[in-house]
């Protein structure tokens, strides 16, 4: 498979008004992120709703997603349940659909049960059977479990475990993996607050929110990090910092539907029981991409 | 409906050596505690590993277990997804197959989303579409996300919202709610370490995984409350907390099971990613059974 | 010394405008709460805002305290301080100065290094060298750190440890102390909102902020459980729920203080950089009050 | 006065085998360091036992603290107190002992009064009157209170408040800083597990824990940084990773005095509570010394 790394968007999926999947929506957003320079999709990821998804529509987000991408970006399946035997039935649904790789989200529900042993455990057995390379996706801001940097650096030898997205926003855990992995084992950052700081790490991309709504801001902040441009870089960091916040922990989904609508992406509503964003809140967006000079429609 | 007060066990759900549901085992279960004081069995709750189970499996077990249980006694089916329109067809579903109430847990994936406005129109959705009585399910320690008393408080006038099953061993909550809400409004101990604390507070029962270990204990302490007997109500909390840590938060759901498995119910093995209790973890719940005189097998 | 049992209240400390002590303020508090039915006084507790008080104030502030009320009535003097010499010494002035026992807070600075051994040794150390007998002080809210039930039980055994003054609110843990000491160690609830439940599973009392404010209403709680009038108990626990909320988490000591002024007692200004109780809160309060049908001047 | 900028090490205080300030061993540690390429030391901070030690030890430490340093080398004075009161006069009586600022901790111990209103108010209040150019001290991890990165850019405009040493390690809070606030703010980081990442993002330097033990390789990195050879800054802050958990959240001060004995300073014991290093954790210690080529005595 292509190397992770790079830019990744967690795309949303768009709903029309009986909240049902808005396809032909979602393939403009699909073929709109194909022209930017992202590295590639993260289907069914958080932002995806995945959680608020029927196995059917997942494994049809992921086929619609494949098809409409140019051959050279990945389209990477976030494909965790709760349970390991579903997780395997969608992985390998998700790699027949035409899946470059799966994303497997900690199991989060019995969190007195998921110790460090079972998750390994539950990590191997992912590993050993699935069709597409894995990669571990920590998210303990949603699950309350955490893949810790020792847990990670010994799964990370799985010759089918091929990174981690890491969206715990710890810069310490974060370089206690870089320290202790492999340097193609891909670390990649779960959102665009913290991306400077993991790529300066050594980290390998980011996976982000933000991407969603202003993928040229994130690419050229990766860019000129690579260039050596630090400068730049920072200047950059600077400028998504408000607008990550507003599209994560400050608005959620909502704001972040409402921020892509506002910039030429198809946001639609969320799938109830999340709440679209209220009129007061897309009005503190607006301003957000006033004081950034980031033209909206 | 039956006014929903007293003891419930959470039903564990066994399965066999290929972790498929061991359904001559669950009906033996549910036979055993027909026979016992319990006032109903609550099915699909955190205990019985709803998390990990297939819609189809999850509405055979509520009708295995309506049809094996007493008429006077109550199946409470867990109905909560993190959606809206899947917690509904289940909800619906599970009315078919005879459930009496459904108990619904909060959605909590996404935690930002899910503020107070978000879990009220979840729920009066859910009250007003649901063929059943619905019951709240507040889980904290599992969710990360909490009913707050006056959220409860106000959902309680909802004719469709009869109670709330309440984990989260806040009992500065637990009374907020009790001094708020109608005396007819249910408000149920989510663990049995918190039972007589509830009780003396004018809460109407429990729902705890201890229960599906030793029922017999825990209808005891419900029965010495109402009777007026504090001293002995007091004497078997004491003596159902360690139980009830083994069960819970310390040895989690596979020492639920293995503990079940030596007082004559059928435990099995969890579910994977769950994994069962080791050699050493059974040691060591046997030496508390032994140490409060309870016979195992 | 007299059994630590009853009700008490954790004495505030009112200050003047330029924030001294206002020492004819703290008279008139004590003797006014001399006239109560209230077990004694808890001199230099959080409420007290003794950590904003140097040791000079400290040791006068026991002494007033001590003459001025009646000898029946206890009084305990909060003498933790970070450092163990440091904890010494205050206890030691806080003896010659007449206080009958010392509630003595966990270190918590350096939380990292107060692990159970630790705490142990330091609890140890002092029960060894203190000439008044040692009340475990509780409080995780402010310290972030917590007296563990195994932990509270081993020092339960010290010859010069009598008791804990339990304010983590959490019940399960308060069970497990009541079930694992002697019935003679003194259990005090720690909050007016969790006494009810804390005298049902044996607790010897409380000590609660809100004493400060309504002592009457806490005492007749007290009264209407001991004589097994649980329906008048629980009306009154409802009763001070509100209050309580008010005067502790919601308002703090600024809403504290504002309560008492309105009721009758010298509550005064907080020392810095604690805030007094602004005109919107201090009418909330009385919003409060008013529904309750207390009276304020 | 010289800017904030730089390495500095957050002096320990050595204890001789009375708990008393062992004098000796403490000007031999100054005169040792004064020797390295720090920029300074800071005296009284949360490694230097601040919490444990008496107002005229914490004088008398910044006394000989400054005579003994060279004069381009800057003392900064930890003066933080709960009380407003006590928090200047100790600053007043640092910047007489020769301190040429003050660290000031946020007061924790009324976590529900201390929201962000009464921050700011103190923070000016002390930067009114204080004589010293005051530096904020956010360390939630012991106090449980943190300032905000708006709280911080708006404090930051006050003339006489130079810098934020943040030791919250939440990266995403530094960017926004860094963000918010002018460039001449000085940002320090506060632990040496996030140094690079802070440097990155516009930081000015660091003091942490480790660089009492291996205050060479703290500075390598930050040289190596300023110098744009990212891939040795990237190799030395993977080296010190291990050696900071060790002295911070690890093994605790006690560890961090294990460690400064072991490579050639005085650490002495700590100071009860705080239990010293056991062998055990020594040998631990010793094994990463081991691992890293670092010299041990």
């Amino acid at each position: 498979m292509n190397r992770v790394s790079g830019i990744f968007a967690p795309l949303s999926t768009p709903f029309d008004g009986s909240f049902d999947v808005d396809w032909q929506a979602f393939r403009e957003n699909v073929e709109h992120y194909g022209q930017t320079d992202l590295a590639g999709l993260v289907v069914l990821g958080s932002n995806g709703e995945f959680a608020l998804l029927e196995e059917d529509e997942k494994v049809r987000l992921i086929g619609e997603s494949r098809s409409r991408l140019p051959s050279d970006k990945l389209v990477i399946a976030g494909t965790g349940r709760e349970s390991l035997r579903e997780t395997l039935t969608l992985t390998r649904r998700c790699a027949e659909a035409g899946a470059d790789a799966a994303l497997v989200l900690t199991p989060s529900y019995y969190k007195t049960d998921m110790d460090e042993k079972a998750l390994e455990r539950f990590y191997l057995d992912v590993a050993d059977q699935s069709p597409l390379p894995v990669i571990l996706y920590n998210m303990p801001r949603n699950t309350g479990v955490n893949i810790t940097a020792p847990l990670c650096c010994r799964l990370s030898s799985h010759p089918n475990i091929v990174g981690i997205k890491d969206s715990s926003a710890n810069i310490v855990q974060i370089t206690e993996i870089l320290a202790g992995c492999d340097k193609d084992f891909s670390v990649i950052a779960g959102s665009g607050s913290f991306l400077l700081a993991t790529l300066i790490l050594g980290g390998h991309g980011g996976t982000m929110a933000v991407a969603n709504v202003v993928p040229q801001l994130c690419t050229r902040l990766y860019d000129a990090f690579l260039s050596g441009d630090i400068e730049q870089a920072r200047k950059l960091q600077f400028d998504i910092m408000e607008i990550n916040a507003a599209v994560t922990s400050r608005f959620g989904i909502g704001g972040m539907k409402a921020a892509m609508d506002m910039v030429g992406y198809c946001g639609g509503v969320p799938r109830p029981p999340i709440l679209p964003a209220t009129e007061e809140v897309k009005g503190q967006i607006a301003a957000i991409f006033g004081r950034l000079g980031i033209k909206t429609s």
